[in-house]
């Protein structure tokens, strides 16, 4: 298992906050559960495209570790376990949108881009409705 | 020489942004750049910590081929180069300084973070101040 330095090189606020929330991943899971509020771990998986286990666990646990995801088990059988966003994960949501703003106001210059496949982000809904 | 794929896997403008200056290394350049204005290679590189020609040169031709840094050559000798932020560069200085903000909130959680070894980032200065 990937095991993270335990002290990493960070400068500046602003590499805590582009290594707790800035990854593709990262920020994917953030904005889906921003969305769609507090998901079991298939659903989660399924809302995510192209993911494989290990990264989206991984990805998970590092989310968990930083306090922007919170994992609930109940003890039921089958298990159940559920992730949604906390207060902190919360507070990460208008900063995400800020950067879907930016990007949208200069979307017309990136090839290949379909902004309709993004189903999560507020900034395309604007536009949509 | 790295050759980036030709057609990334964006499915959403939020990954737009977080590609263009999402990285530790592109952050910081942009950081740099909107806190001293136009640097040569040489000075810039200097403000950098623990980057290689390598590394420094890629970031710099991808932020230039994104249009966030802007490059120019004098026609002089010795040859002078100078690079500057765009007008679009200019433009993710908002977004990065609410990233800090937003870091910033959350520093005491952050372990081995020294703030004072930031000397870019508005917040800290305000702090400072």
């Amino acid at each position: 298992m990937y095991q993270a330095k335990l002290e990493k090189d960070i400068r500046c606020p602003l590499e805590y906050g582009l290594d707790v929330f800035g990854g593709r991943w990262k920020s994917r899971i953030i904005c889906v559960l921003a969305h769609q509020g507090t998901l079991r771990y298939g659903i989660l998986k399924g809302e995510m495209t192209n993911i494989t286990d290990a990264v989206l666990a991984q990805n998970l646990k590092e989310l968990i570790a930083d306090g922007i995801v919170r994992r609930t088990s109940f003890d039921e059988i089958p298990p159940r376990v559920e992730y949604n966003l906390t207060e902190k994960g919360e507070s990460v949501v208008p900063i995400l949108q800020t950067i879907c703003r930016w990007s949208g106001a200069y979307h017309r210059e990136i090839s290949g881009l379909s902004i309709a496949q993004c189903r999560k982000c507020d900034y395309t809904a604007e536009k949509r409705s």
